[in-house]
C-alpha cells in the first residue's frame, strides 16, 4: 500500500499548475502549441527573422507605452534588443487555446529573463492573448497583447 | 469648382481617423457596437452591476501589474472606484470586430478622463483586445485585455 500514499505527491510534482484547455481538431493545437515553444526559442536565440515569421504580414502586437505596431517589417524592429541585451529564458504556457475554422484565440502565461549590458538578470512574468490565423498550412499570430503581472 | 476645393477638408474632418473593419452578420455587429457604448455609459455611470454584468460568468481581465482576474463578481470588485474618484468620460473607438459563429474578437483604443478625489482630473488613452461571446441571445464579454500607449 505504500506506494499508494506517494501518488498524489506524485501528481502533484508533474501536474501543471494551472488547469489547460484546449478545444479544437488535435492537428491545429498541436502545431500552435508548436509554435509557441518555437516562438520562446527564437527568442532566446534572437533569431529576429523567426520571430517576424511567427506572425502574419498584417500581424500587431500591443506593447505596454507604445501604440499598435502593424505589420512584420515594424513587428521585428520591435523585437530587436539594444547591444548587449539578452533574453535568456523564456517560456509561454497556455491556459486556454480555442480554435474555430482558421482562427483561434490563446490566453496564459508568459515568463523569462533578461540579461543586461551590465550583466544583471531581470526576471519577469506576465499575461497575454493571442489571436491565430491559419495562413495556408500554418498558423500564425494576428493578434498578440500582453501586460505584466508583477512589475 | 469653388466646392470640389472644400471636399477633401470635410470628408478629412468627419472620417474616423482609424479605418475600422467589421465582419460578420450586422445583427451581431450592431449589438456587439451598441454594448461598447453602453459599456462606457455604464463606467461613466459607475453601474458597477451593469459594468459586470457585460462579463460572461467567467469572463476575465487582464489589468496591467496583476493576475488574471476571473469570474463576475471578482471582474466587478475590480472595477469599484476608490471613493471620492470618478471616470468623466470613457470611449472605445473598436478598429475591427470579426465574428466567426459565437464569438468573435474585437480591437482598437480606449480614452478617457478620471477625476480624482482632490478633484485633479487625469486623462488616459490606451489599446485593447476583447474575445466576445453570445451567451443566449446576448453578446458578453468573455476575455478583456489592455494596455495604455502613453503612460
Amino acid at each position: 500500500m505504500k506506494k499508494l500514499y506517494l501518488l498524489p505527491l506524485l501528481l502533484a510534482t508533474t501536474l501543471p499548475l494551472v488547469a489547460q484547455t484546449y478545444l479544437g481538431k488535435q492537428k491545429d493545437i498541436d502545431q500552435i502549441l508548436e509554435n509557441i515553444g518555437k516562438f520562446s526559442a527564437s527568442v532566446v536565440a534572437g533569431d529576429y527573422d523567426k520571430i517576424a515569421a511567427a506572425y502574419t504580414e498584417d500581424g500587431k502586437i500591443f506593447p505596454n507605452r507604445r501604440d499598435i505596431i502593424g505589420g512584420r517589417a515594424a513587428v521585428r524592429q520591435y523585437w530587436v534588443l539594444p547591444e548587449g541585451v539578452r533574453t535568456i529564458t523564456h517560456k509561454i504556457t497556455p491556459v486556454e487555446i480555442k480554435v474555430r475554422g482558421r482562427e483561434a484565440y490563446d490566453y496564459g502565461y508568459y515568463e523569462g529573463t533578461t540579461r543586461r549590458a551590465n550583466g544583471e538578470e531581470v526576471s519577469w512574468r506576465g499575461k497575454y492573448v493571442i489571436i491565430w490565423r491559419k495562413v495556408g498550412k500554418e498558423w500564425k499570430i494576428y493578434l498578440d497583447i500582453w501586460n505584466s503581472i508583477d512589475g
